[in-house]
């Protein structure tokens, strides 16, 4: 199946000429969710990752990371924007086109050590994804890879990022 | 497995007064997300539902409403925060302690008919939930029941929604 064709395309949101993939055409469909699923789980193992934990960033990176770790056999982690996560905290700024925004992963969520892997549901210029990995070096922890179902290769995200592998399903 | 000793009573938060029912510490042990999601599923078959399309409300009901809708074989469809759907929306606005607040969902997702489940993680006063279910209506869909991984009784949620099978995993 090719899911580049359930995505639809949504120009000029959330602004004027950015041109929006939108996942949720996709995901709609029972075989698109399956098979977005499925394939996202065959290139992980394909990719030799066996992370006993699986982060997904607040909010459509939980649409897969939950998901992606039942079917590893994983614990789902949520690293969440600042003041949900009920617990004591570690945070992490980082810049956005214009100001900065804030990561917040539980202190006790990750045992030092423990093997680790970043899911969302795009990679742009990965400043998100780069947050998320400081986040697990405060925990300890190992980051083993980063798995993404939309890449926008333009942008050069994979330049911001720790140097472990990386999968992305769908490539603009 | 006894899912409620996974969870973590976190007391004063989001305020004072408040026991915060906290399901990270659930979901980050692999027996427990797939416990959990066993059992949603579980408990959705027995309650006889077969939705086409499984709704999760944002940001937490979207940990379980695609693992949901895959194990079920139906499609996954976000109800968003006001701005966050990219496509002409539907919305309703709903009473919360102090003030308002809105839902969204896309007018395109659900084609009339359609049998839906709507998931999130917790139901409370039920005031979410509700919207959720006004918004199936607005796309002339058939809401079949409601799935909640935390029920807090006390509050009485169950009364203010539509005469429909609704099923919780866990009880306060």
């Amino acid at each position: 199946m090719d899911l580049k064709t359930l995505i639809r395309d949504i120009p000029d949101f959330p602004k004027p000429g950015i041109v929006f993939r939108d996942i949720t055409t996709l995901l709609r469909q029972p075989e698109g969710l399956r098979a977005t699923a499925d394939l996202l789980r065959e290139q992980c193992q394909g990719a030799g990752f066996a992370p006993d934990y699986i982060i997904g960033m607040e909010s459509r990176g939980f649409m897969f990371a939950p998901l992606l770790a039942y079917q590893l056999g994983a614990g789902f982690i949520p690293v969440r924007k600042p003041g949900k996560l009920p617990g004591a905290i570690h945070s992490v700024e980082y810049d956005l086109e214009y100001g900065t925004d804030c990561l917040e992963i539980h202190q006790d969520a990750i045992e030092a050590g423990k093997k680790v892997l970043i899911v969302d549901d795009l990679m742009a210029t990965g400043g998100t994804a780069k947050a998320a990995a400081e986040l697990v070096g405060f925990c300890g922890a190992e980051l083993i890879g980063f798995a993404f179902v939309i890449e926008l290769v333009a942008l050069k995200g994979r330049d911001c990022l720790p140097d472990v592998p990386i999968i992305s399903l769908i490539s603009y």
